[in-house]
């Protein structure tokens, strides 16, 4: 009989699997290992040692690494003996070249699918009460966005001055990133794209704010001492919107609060997707790809959020596994046209283990400010 | 003959390799590849499909990854049979899942040690100038710490007021912050450490900050825009320093000073990091593996930095490979003890290609504020 034990090596600041397995985080690279009898741990560096035995979850050991040897390699190795096992089971983004090394030393190297902790979908009070702290930290850095635009004047060639100077992208993400920051929050990609920027929803956001044009603020810290998330969206005008943006508004706003209703345990996900997609289709807004981009509604409604910012389980058409309770997931609709740019909306929901959908976000909602 | 190709799958915000080929970040996975013939390119998803065209790497193609297929597999097998390879070479931190299932589908992976790039460890002047850029940003941060710390009163418990409130080490690393993140920065994970705190090298900090006892910041921004790293630590303490304290610093102080001057093109790390160990022991600081915890000098005395903030060259005994001219290095000498506390003094050098050592460092040193 092969007895296999679990391990992860990663580091704690980019694996949310090991911070949850560990219950902290280094910004090096460690091991943490599970026998699935009865003995975790982790192995540390001297660098690590003392915090870690400060901040590892309850039942965990601290090893010290110069026990097991200097390469990663020798130290699992010794780790298997010590564990009497045949081999490990890793998660999905398990490096390569370490297993390839491992199996030649004839120690089984066993990679699965993600999730490597199904339970972390379902989230316990305490992480809800994590997430919802980062959440409020967000709703204060778009709150810090909505101020700055309301003291706004507009030039001449309709550009936003603040301050004296022409408002920028990159000085409305350091106003929300600031505040964040000051609630010890890590900002990572503030999104803050104006008019046309905003039609590519990744796109950051660069250069002069204009006014009557849609800006797409989304929004997503993470805790410095958690590592939970938050994650909210708000697109407004400075100033007077278009028909169309106004149209596209309303049908966006109308597809969240829709999908958030839908949120419920045996709920199918894909099918919360199709109905939010469905009713910005009828509202008049065609999805398709053009020639030098997608428009329309081309991502997914909507994912889960905890120590990873995009985690299971997605609200997409690919994924039909019913809701169970206890999930936090985003609900995001969102219309992009190259021709005036993008809305999006995303509120952030938490569907109760007794079948309560609670939404997270405490944000007012607007287009015009 | 089978041919192979370079192959990347990750994403730009973690993987220095990616955002080094593809000259650009996504928050998403992506993939790249070179098939060392003449074709670059990287595959992408509709939603960073035309940010992608605007971004990548001048000679890099875009292609929609709907093209190719709907999973990672799909993709990278029609990729092979598109290229005519029968496999692909790459990075050491390759997704293990991946890589088996597609060496299952009878493409061939072979996993590579580090680094990937060699080049990434000799930086272009340009590649150094976003350096700096960053360096500068840390070096303001660090300025405001001093600035706050200077208007701190000292109560009668020794506790730190500052705003007529207790100063924490979280009130300090958000000021840091505040300040790097207006500069465009994405702050990560800086350290303020006080007291026996400060002699666990990674120990972020919390609580209060006590005056004539050692506070150590180590700052490390991240642009927001290239992704390239500064880095800078500095010691100090608001009030008078023991002797104990003023002997350490002393000592660190003199071991950077004597590193940066053996900085040279043909010097080897391990040698370097020698001397500034040596040094601080003649000087009276052990190094050893107490009950608990390390203390004296347990950390390489530094590494390169770019588009990782820990990458090669490392300066650290296992590292004998002369140096080459190009490298952007740390020089980060530390003594650490539980009883006490830790002093680390780091200033970042960059060694031309014709032999000049330069500081990029600009900053004050002192202990006492």
């Amino acid at each position: 009989m092969r007895k296999f034990a679990r391990l992860i090596v990663a580091s704690g600041e980019t694996s949310g699997d090991l911070r949850y397995a560990a219950g902290f985080s280094a910004p090096d690279e460690f091991i943490w290992f599970d026998d699935n009898a009865g003995r975790k741990g982790v192995i540390m560096s001297a660098l690590e040692f003392s915090r870690a035995v400060r901040s590892v979850r309850p039942g965990t050991e601290v090893l010290p690494e110069q026990k097991f040897g200097t390469t990663r390699q020798e130290i699992i190795c010794s780790l298997a003996k010590e564990l009497r096992i045949a081999g490990f089971v890793v998660p999905a983004d398990f490096p390569l070249l370490l297993a390839d090394q491992l199996r030649h030393n004839g120690i089984g190297i066993e990679s699965t699918p993600d999730p490597f902790f199904p339970e972390r979908e379902w989230k316990t009070p305490e992480e809800v009460e994590m997430v919802t702290l980062s959440q409020r930290a967000g709703e204060a850095g778009c709150r810090r966005a909505f101020a700055v635009l309301r003291e706004t004047e507009i030039d001449s060639s309709r550009q936003l001055i603040w301050n004296k100077s022409v408002l920028t992208s990159e000085i409305l993400r350091g106003e929300i990133d600031v505040e964040m920051v000051r609630l010890g929050m890590l900002p990572t990609g503030t999104i803050c794209a104006g008019g046309v920027q905003g039609s590519q929803p990744h796109n950051q956001g660069s250069g002069v704010l204009y006014a009557d044009s849609p800006i797409v603020m989304d929004i997503f810290p993470r805790s410095a001492t958690t590592g939970y998330w938050g994650d909210l969206t708000r697109t407004v005008v400075r100033g007077k919107a278009s028909d169309i943006v106004k149209r596209a508004y309303e049908a966006v706003f109308t597809a969240r609060e829709l999908s958030k209703t839908l949120i419920a345990i045996g709920a199918n996900p894909a099918e919360i997707h199709r109905v939010a997609a469905e009713g910005m289709e009828k509202a008049g807004f065609r999805t398709g790809q053009g020639e030098k981009a997608a428009f329309g509604f081309f991502h997914g409604l909507g994912h889960g959020v905890g120590l990873d910012i995009h985690e299971s389980p997605r609200l997409s058409p690919r994924n039909a596994t019913p809701l169970r309770g206890g999930e936090v997931v985003t609900v995001e609709p969102g219309l992009y046209y190259p021709e005036w740019g993008g809305i999006r909306l995303e509120d952030l929901v938490y569907l109760s283990p007794d079948g309560k959908a609670t939404c997270l976000t405490e944000l007012e909602d607007f287009l015009e400010l």
